[in-house]
């Protein structure tokens, strides 16, 4: 098998004349699987078991989880290297008019200056427990797929809330492509987190929206963070008595940085990819969901946009919900693209039409295949009858937020009157703080006057949805808008709506929250109103959902493993939010004819693209030190220049921001923080051609510290292990 | 002193690592004082004065001009090879809603077929006489700098009256570096050209506004031409009796095409550069004029394109206007981007410093060079206090049609008035008929709703200019606008004027042509009272500019005598519509951090770009023939696919359009079409790292000849030597 790998990998390298392109988020034991010999070709330079040892565990627990991205330790002390955009939110909390961090940055000086992050935690690897005989045999003999989804839903949480009883644990039971396994990954949460270095939003942000998702980049996308816990070492809420964190294992830093062709590699968290996906779900990806994505946030960010543009406190209040936004827009065109230019859709209909064939021969290997298979496509088809009316109701949450406030307090109310055990997983009791915090934390984020137009835009889609020949009307909508379709007329309706609400109000809401179901009908409050009545709706759509991933649960897992089977080598499994490594080398790429994208950018790069204006505006400080940055220590003698981004081949996705770049010792060279537009739909397929991920390179961060903080970051360089090092 | 270019070149070579970048626009005798060696080193095959020989005359003279472009012969019956836009004009006058060769494309399958063009003609080369002597000793002894111009201009006026004198001669006296040399340029204008083939518009302008001045670029600038002359050979006006014209050279046509760091060279009519301005000069243009040309063309470009959007009769008429003005805007922003990014104006005044120095200190080399070159800087300076209404008068011809049309008759008429030799050359009897065809022509090219708009726009500008403190305000304007500054109530006023005047009706501007100046003021048409008092400012201010260029031709050649002494070896003069031979060599480039810009596209990359929408539609027989373009004769064994466009580092300007570009053996490889941006302000110093001109690969043609036309297209293939022959 590791002969077949490497005979593919040799091949590879005779078409491209280089660096190899390695395709696969690999979970750590798949490491061991892998030919060691082909590992140490590719670059690796220590044991595979340094990373992960047969017994579990290893360097790569050094890479954990904090607010949705990656992270990993890169000092004995707790100090975290992450994205700027993955402590954004700390930044945010502390940000003043008068103290504006966001702008000019932060450096704690001292321990006692680092600033505690509310709702950051860090998530730490713990131990890992297959757990998919448990969750297959919780499935009662003839139960149809809604039932069948229930009863794993069900086992999954039992499983999690047993795990939780420990002290301490978070613990998820991770699905992997559709059902294959279930693993039980047991971690740590330490929940204070505290900012430790971020650099102004002009470094951390350059380029902004511009260059998201591009390259050439020039963006300081790190910060460092550190994590604290009790004296004892276990996890604890934030306590002036709370020490840094000694974590088991972490990374050190490289001072030589990484060159083309280099070997690298990522460890993180991706989220989701739907490489699993069949002919038939990737179709409904490419063909309705990512277009309707694209359109209906466009039209979200153009009022918002304007509404930014016109008046400072909306900028303010708009700026990250913007941003998320405008990030799947982006994502979603970016899909769309991919999988056109990749011929995604072909190339899987072209292996699926050929792994049938194949199923059909072997029986032995690849039983009820073909059958799964057709099921899953039919099942697929029959979601497109009340295509539209479902998006509309799945996204709605995404854009006013008076509206979101108002299902998440209903929904809630209605969850939490039940057992821990049969809630859904975002409101059982584990998650009662985090749903707290959020609702708190969203009142810095409205903006009536853009709400009103966004609740306006909403219901104004959904009472434009046909009658015939599926009725696609949702009679809360009906209800509301009395006839009305046409969107100016509902204006006036919804100002009057949000100005006799309290969902609106921070103490209202407050209370609100500890409130049963029945309290808030008895509130009369016309959102809340609202918000029962969609949330009826979006039940019944969340059952239909249930009942298709319990079809997906039964169906995909005999495919899959046909699909293994026909591979005869190891084949990594979709992203799910668990810990992955992926090998990949440093190189550039050529997104069009005519075109080839060098894969390094250095400092002098950053202020060529400087205008003076948002989001090029190089801090004045960095503008004066940039002329002397080829002579600094962090320049790279080839470039010539301080590199600031660089380009790899690796196979990454969302929840990778933030994963430490290593290099073959396993030291941090960077920190991975986009891809390119023409690898979005990689989640879909790997393109050697284009899978390009975007990292910032560890020696810009060691170069503005020393540069533009001199003394101040001595104690942080030092603790890096970098104080006075030479490259 | 060749043994300098040699060590010149050789230690571009040692900085570069490759081919070597060649600054100038030599004249063909200029080539003659290249080192041979040198020479043969870049690539030159032939032996140098295969190109131009010591008594004059040439291969080069198979490079010829036509419609402000330049063309080369490729066979020995006519036959030119240009630009596609170059020809565009003959295609819009044969173009008809039932015919459209526009969108069509059109090729001749028998000489019978081919397309006449009115106001097309071809000026071939006869013979070159230096004239200097004669100019200066024209100028009488205590001229000052408005008498010394007239002087110098009658003298051209009578050289060039005394050579037309010869049957069927266009002559010009062709001024170098401001005086440093008169040369009298003798050409034969034949009158009788006729388009063979172009492609469609969709090919011939593919990328149009969104890739101009670009790169990576897919467009098939090309298109045939032929010349015809009487049956002995000599011009003669459009007649069926005409024969094919054998010109004296022509360029063999090479299959084989070019290759990254192949030389190439360029032979055409650059138009117009300003490496021999002073410091002052450049920074006048840098800071006043081309800031100025951009934003009053944007504005413009707003009205007739939103025009253009709405109105399909608007879109048609204002196309090739909307066209020169895109061009010459988005020429404008990359010489101010050119000269920031470039240095220029820094490096200009860091050797004029030296070269001042240097001139201090050989006074026998620079007698006066440095009260030249002062004296010079205190008379630009003096041209900002009027700036913006000169500025203003200067370019509002380019804008509304109406008053455009209604300047040249009155112009005309005054002018014509005078003896021939006392005009203005514009307004000379020789070119009475290039005159009145553009009044013709222009009757298709007017839109009154959007001239209407234009036209408001310049009494507005010239309405709101100051009175103090210099005296800004244009009595002609105050008397029509009567106070009025407001652009709204404007607006009716000029409305009012257009519907009473009979300027653009096209019998009555025929006979206005034909009519004194009296009785152009008898008619009592309001635009032509307008254009009256216009013309008077117009006048005023020529004289102005006649006396700066007066002392321009008093002091530049003093100056420049100086520069050139003190760089010891040939320098190139600036271009200046003449006869011109650039050496260059294929390569790519790195427009910015992280970018480099490979040297070749190809019909994968055209396929690439397609959307289906202008200015990327594809025809639809392009596109399916694309995916055979890598097995034609006529793909690049390293390419595997037929090459469309190439960079080279050659020393080009506008004029340069329509050049053929010649491998070493004299053969030509392709026409060149464009600059990239980058090196748009290569006219004011050449900069080797971003000075890139973009040609169209002659396969390219080739290809689509053979390919999509067939055996109509056969003729013309054995007639450039093509039929049959692989490359």
């Amino acid at each position: 098998m590791n002969h077949r790998i490497l005979a593919f990998a040799l091949g590879l390298l005779a078409v491209s004349g280089g660096a190899m392109a390695v395709e696969g988020k690999w979970t750590p034991s798949q490491i061991l699987e892998l030919d060691p010999q082909w590992l140490h070709a590719q670059g690796l330079e220590v044991a595979p078991e340094t990373l992960w040892s047969r017994d579990g565990g290893g360097l790569l627990e050094a890479a954990v989880r904090i607010s949705g991205c990656s992270a990993g330790f890169i000092s004995a002390r707790g100090l975290l290297i992450t994205n700027h955009h993955c402590a954004f939110s700390i930044l945010q909390q502390h940000s003043t008019p008068q103290r504006d961090l966001i702008t000019d940055g932060f450096l704690a000086r001292t321990p006692a200056e680092e600033l505690p992050g509310s709702g950051s935690r860090a998530t730490i690897p713990h131990r890992v427990t297959d757990v998919t005989a448990e969750v297959e045999a919780a499935v009662p003999a003839g139960a149809d797929d809604l039932a069948r989804f229930q009863a794993i839903e069900r086992k999954k949480k039992e499983l999690v809330a047993a795990c939780e009883r420990q002290e301490s644990r978070r613990c998820e039971v991770a699905t992997f492509d559709g059902g294959v396994r279930y693993l039980l990954n047991e971690s740590l949460e330490y929940p204070d987190v505290r900012l430790v270095y971020a650099p102004p939003r002009a470094v951390g942000e350059y380029g902004g929206e511009v260059d998201n998702w591009s390259w050439p980049r020039h963006t300081g996308d790190f910060a460092l963070l550190r994590v604290y816990a009790a004296p004892d070492g276990r996890p604890a809420a934030r306590a002036d008595g709370n020490v840094p964190y000694p974590p088991k294992h972490s990374f050190p830093v490289a001072a030589r940085g990484v060159e083309p062709d280099g070997f690298v590699m990522l460890v993180g968290y991706p989220g989701r990819t739907f490489r699993s996906f069949t002919a038939a779900e990737m179709a409904e990806r490419a063909e309705l969901y990512y277009p309707g994505l694209s359109a209906l946030y466009r039209a979200w960010l153009d009022l918002m946009e304007a509404a930014s543009a016109k008046d400072e406190t909306a900028r303010i209040a708009l700026a990250d919900r913007i941003k998320g936004l405008e990030n799947n827009e982006k994502n979603a065109r970016g899909q769309v693209a991919g999988i056109r230019r990749g011929h995604i859709l072909e190339r899987k209909a072209g292996s699926e039409r050929e792994i049938l064939a194949w199923a059909a021969r072997h029986q032995d290997q690849a039983a009820g295949a073909v059958a799964a298979h057709d099921e899953l496509a039919r099942r697929v088809a029959e979601r497109r009858c009340t295509w539209d009316r479902d998006f509309l109701l799945d996204r709605m949450k995404q854009g006013p937020k008076p509206l979101d406030l108002a299902l998440t307090l209903v929904r809630w109310a209605g969850e939490k009157a039940k057992p821990d055990i049969e809630r859904e997983p975002d409101y059982q009791e584990r998650n009662r703080d985090i749903l707290r915090e959020r609702l708190e934390r969203d009142q810095k984020r409205m903006h009536l006057p853009t709400d009103a137009a966004l609740l306006t835009d909403v219901l104004a889609r959904l009472a434009a949805l046909p009658a015939a020949p599926a009725d696609s009307r949702v009679p809360a909508v009906e209800a509301f808008v009395g006839g009305t379709r046409d969107r100016a007329a509902l204006r006036p309706r919804v100002d009057d709506l949000l100005s006799h609400t309290q969902v609106t109000d921070l103490a209202e809401r407050k209370k609100m929250f500890d409130e049963s179901a029945e309290q808030l009908q008895a509130r009369h409050d016309p959102l809340l109103d609202l918000a029962f009545g969609l949330d009826a709706e979006l039940k019944a759509l969340k059952e239909r959902n249930d009942r298709f991933e319990g079809a997906v649960s039964r169906l995909r897992p005999r495919w899959q493993r046909a699909v293994i089977a026909h591979a005869g080598k190891p084949v990594a499994p979709d992203a799910n939010g668990t810990l992955r490594l992926t090998l990949a080398h440093v190189q550039g790429y050529s997104p069009r004819d005519g075109v080839w994208m060098r894969p390094q950018t250095t400092v002098g790069g950053v202020v060529e693209k400087h205008t003076g204006e948002e989001p090029f505006a190089v801090p004045p400080a960095l503008l004066a030190a940039a002329p002397q940055a080829p002579r600094s220590r962090w320049a790279d003698p080839k470039l010539k220049d301080v590199p600031v981004n660089f380009l790899a081949d690796a196979d990454t996705t969302g929840g990778n921001s933030g994963s430490p770049v290593l290099n073959g010792r396993g030291e941090v060279v960077g920190v991975n923080f986009d891809r390119v537009w023409e690898n979005v739909a990689n989640d879909f397929g790997y393109d050697p051609g284009v899978a390009r991920n975007v990292s910032v390179d560890v020696r810009y961060l060691l170069w503005m510290l020393e540069t533009l903080k001199g003394e101040a970051a001595r104690p942080l360089l030092e603790e890096m292990g970098m104080a006075g090092k030479a490259p």
